[in-house]
């Protein structure tokens, strides 16, 4: 068992790392910040004595046993953050993964299945606009050659960014010989709703993850001086973008469903010109598939009737999707029963699990937040939580691998 | 006169300077682009023999005769341009005004006023966000050690970038000296709409500028993850910024007004986030000033009423507020009939003329655009009713200070 003042002690040595004025992170993937996270982890992984091995995409593994001998059980989580994120999401499970190590090392388990603790690339899709990149490639989900040609808002690819960071984008891709080691894989991750704090709980169990996607959307308009352009004669884009904002929230709600814009560019992004193009993103999630695609369907129909009346065009480009994932049942109950009958929740958020699952067998805990805010500086959770969260975690990798 | 060709040859010498891929212009106030811009002018006025003197704004005046004669007359207007903006809003009346010196003195003319050409600083408010801001601080109209503390974009001050650009920013503010000196100003201008097309003309005169203004918006909210939060509990200020652009563009329709958001921000700008905050920047204009308070107060009301139903907040605060201007009555009406009846024009932007005209006996002349588009790169005027606009000039100018 580890106590709240030894989870505290290995957080705070993270903490500083891409922190902003604000108090939130920004840890964009292959950024300095994130060149230090990696090193923070790989040192906290020797510290330990784990051997640390990393894949082509950037993907890092610190083992405890020989991952060669097949079968491993795998925790884990991501360094990254989205702009201005909290400090958890990520990196909590990285940080237990590591305690729940020493965990069963101080109480003299032996595994007789390899233990490693994996570090994901952008998860948060934050700098290449592709969530869970890392074990995307890693499965062979993404094709390679499309990732290296992503591009960050700055226009520099990820292969570029790869090769500043002095990695090889050659390596990128799917790695069979590493995924068929892998027997298991269990994230921990902080709950990004207000579940466990309702019921009282300080870990829970996932039982699925919401499909999900993102979608770009682009109104394109005529940019025109905004003192002297009559009302009758704009083509102007951003009344588009405005009915499209209202009328996906308001579909989301219909059904059930989530949709959300964050992100918006505007060019040329003049107080006294008339836009010649807004750019947006749809961030769309429901509880079945069918749910999301009639949501997204609604939300392209809303669009292209107003982008008619506005005289304006609006194309609506999917940039991914992710399917429901229902995580595996017998782990799921297995690990529930042996927490002592910890609550089991669904997750609207995509997670690096949510693509390891239709590969090997997958398990996520969550540990309680008590704000529920999440992708935000006020994101929390406490050191109680969080050593209950680590003292969990080695209980089910020794349920798994040492028992 | 001067031929089409003639104006042509002078008006491609300034063409390379800030021209963008998209054939648009980024000449932003002490840049690079626009120190080149300044430098073209000096050279071209030098060029010509005239004087050329700087006031402690970076407003630019050449010189035909000495100025501390008194009741001199200025042409000219600006180099600087909005983003992406087309290559005649500015750049047209100062070229003109150092060809129109050249028509004068090649049919031997003698002034007997001084003639000058101005430069006015940043009068699209592009970079630090006050429109005609040069203008502004030789009249009085703008505190100094305000305009010294204005930030652009990227957070550095007019004050920095003066000094950036090799100009002391101790010299800002009213230069009441100057403004003796001058008894009238005439500005020649790229119409900003069809009006002249419509009349088949292809020069124009002002009668009066709009009152018009610009006002921030700020919608803050609660920075949330996209996936896991439920539609009821968001505090999303996406929603209430863009109902508020959908009713300022219907209040502006019932009122027979202009209202224009074309510049946005979001924070922290993230696909699977819900925003913290979004600013933007309302541009509203009409007819009278009653009609223009009216719409502002309208936006008002209904950004905070839709603030209510978001569980947002909304601020609207005014950045800068012109009141109408109508131009020289007497001066309009000996220009349009020495012109041969030209056209008289209502004018929906801003400009230098409209905040010279509380000090000197102002005119505007305009010349014809066939698009109608302005602040755009589909801005356009011909070499022929350029070299009409010019010789316009010229004749004013004579009647003004060579008769």
């Amino acid at each position: 068992m580890i106590s709240p003042d030894r989870f505290a002690a290995l957080w705070r040595s993270l903490l500083p790392l891409g922190r902003q004025p604000d108090g939130g992170y920004r840890r964009f993937s292959w950024s300095a910040t994130d060149l230090a996270c990696r090193e923070w982890f790989v040192e906290e992984a020797l510290d330990r004595d784990l051997v640390v091995d990393g894949d082509g995409n950037g993907n890092l593994f610190a083992w405890w046993g020989d991952p060669s001998t097949g079968n491993a059980v795998l925790t884990g989580s991501h360094l990254d953050s989205v702009p201005s994120g909290g400090a958890y999401d990520g990196p909590l499970g990285v940080v237990s993964g590591l305690l729940a190590i020493d965990v069963l090392r101080e109480r003299g388990s032996a595994p007789t299945r390899p233990i490693g603790v994996a570090v994901f690339t952008e998860e948060e899709g934050s700098r290449f606009g592709v969530a869970c990149l890392g074990s995307r490639l890693l499965t062979g989900a993404l094709d390679p050659e499309r990732a290296a040609r992503l591009v960050d808002r700055d226009g520099v690819t990820l292969a570029e960014a790869m090769h500043a960071a002095g990695v090889d984008p050659a390596g990128l891709g799917a790695d069979a010989r590493r995924m068929a080691q892998l027997g298991t894989f269990v994230e921990l991750h902080i709950e990004q709703g207000r579940a466990l704090a309702d019921l009282d709980a300080p870990v829970g169990v996932a039982r699925a993850i919401w499909p999900h996607g993102r979608w770009r959307l682009d109104f394109t308009g005529e940019a025109n001086h905004a003192g002297t352009t009559r009302m009758a004669d704009r083509h102007d884009p951003m009344l588009t973008f405005a009915h499209t904002v209202l009328a996906a929230n308001k579909e989301a709600r219909l059904r059930g469903a989530h949709a959300t814009v964050g992100r918006a560019a505007v060019t040329p992004n003049a107080t006294n010109a008339i836009p010649s193009r807004v750019s947006a993103w749809l961030d769309a999630r429901a509880p079945d598939e069918a749910g999301l695609a009639a949501l997204v369907e609604a939300v392209r129909v809303r669009a292209r009737e107003r982008a008619g009346r506005d005289g304006t065009e609006a194309a609506m480009v999917e940039e991914s999707v992710s399917p429901e994932v229902e995580l595996d049942k017998e782990l799921r109950d297995a690990i529930a029963a042996s927490l002592g009958g910890a609550p089991v929740l669904e997750s609207g958020a995509g997670h690096d699990a949510g693509v390891l699952a239709g590969h090997v067998v997958t398990a996520m805990l969550f540990v309680r937040n008590p704000t529920g805010i999440s992708h935000a500086p006020a994101e929390q959770a406490t050191d109680v939580d969080c050593a209950a969260g680590v003292n969990a975690l080695a209980r089910v990798l020794w349920e798994l691998a040492c028992r």
